[in-house]
């Protein structure tokens, strides 16, 4: 087993840019035992058969987990040296605390609080999605900066940072 | 004439990122003679007028060729050592294929296989439209869904890929 | 005091990118006297919130002007070799001319022309807003157009052009 350094790596991109899959070929390629955590929530079938396709197309060789609120808790329950955990993915994990009414910046500071202390490597995945139109709502707009400030807290305590488009990974970091 | 090595080149950008114009000058710059085969329908006069104004701007040293749906039958038809073939836009013809309700994946798996194949050197333009809130109607994010994936194909036999932003261009593979 | 070279400086971004951060960040770096100029009008509380948000953010160490139309007027006015204007953003410069119904490109115009002549560095922002979905209504369709067409306009006199995602700088040209 190749064991490489600890750090955390920060995918960044749009819909359907092959951001997972590209932190997928990380995971695999990092030799470490392979945990994935799914922040979304199963909706609707949509949703449903979206999770399982996914599901389907790591293989057997993954542990998946899923939360969809306490990521610092999951984190932390399942963090080893020996395993590397893929997040996927944070704007998923924005929509549920938002519909929670949770505090955004106190959630957003323990994540990154707690970063620094994990020993699993962790692997973050969110999509991009200010660089639109101005949403005609407010809570898209809500969403739209909480994603922001989000990325930004991420994208500065990671080790390496990657912009994806067209399945390929623009290096931003590291 | 200076003939350059036949290769497919992949553009992604936002709406008036510059990305047709950047395209045009790797057309000019090959040398090749120059065609051009445009996707989109005139639907109606705003889009009527778009393609008008590109036509004028590109002026008479251009072949212009129009085919909303049999992309790579217009291709093999137009296929030649001597030519660039400008396709613009590959997501006008995502769109002229979810409303003819084509198969999408055999769709895109046909133009994928054919890109070796071809004699003509291929420069595709496309709309980057999976950078902002997700959209609230199905039909939107399917659309999303196909381009991207479309996009990531293309790229990923493309010899070089370039995203565009403010008119510059950033080389992404190649 | 440290005097750089006196040039314009372009940074593009999505929403919540830390592209504001960013170019104050370059502002403070040039040593010279620091100006914002704001370009949007606060038009309700939640645009009165952030730009008192901002405000604050900045400190008392900078000259803030206002100016939502007159953008080359204000420039020109003050203008000045010991200083550096930071204009915050050119997007909202863009909505402010269409709410007056003025003649775009000849404003554009005249702003591009401007920029050679000025003293003073420039550091422009503005929001990338075409990397989603084509909007369903006509005037945000002509934002995006008129938008990026200002960002080539401004790009191409740019002694340097930065793209933002997460926080990170992505340097375009420069």
């Amino acid at each position: 087993m190749t064991v490489g350094p600890i750090t955390t790596v920060f995918i960044l991109g749009g819909a359907r840019s092959g951001k997972s899959r590209f932190a997928e070929s990380l995971v695999v390629s990092s030799g470490l035992n392979r945990h994935y955590l799914a922040t979304g929530r199963a909706w609707d079938e949509e949703m449903q058969a979206r999770i399982a396709q996914h599901r389907a197309d790591r293989g057997p060789s993954w542990t998946t987990h899923e939360e969809p609120l306490d990521l610092v808790g999951k984190l932390a329950a399942i963090d080893g040296e020996d395993r590397v955990v893929l997040i996927d993915c944070l704007t998923l994990w924005v929509t549920n605390l938002m519909m929670e009414q949770r505090d955004m910046a106190g959630e957003f500071l323990a994540l990154a609080d707690y970063l620094p202390r994990a020993k699993a490597r962790l692997v973050f995945v969110s999509n991009e999605v200010g660089l639109g139109i101005v949403p005609d709502n407010r809570m898209a707009r809500d969403f739209r900066d909480h994603a922001g400030r989000l990325h930004q807290m991420i994208a500065a305590k990671a080790a390496e940072v990657y912009f994806i488009a067209a399945g390929l990974p623009l290096k931003m970091k590291g």
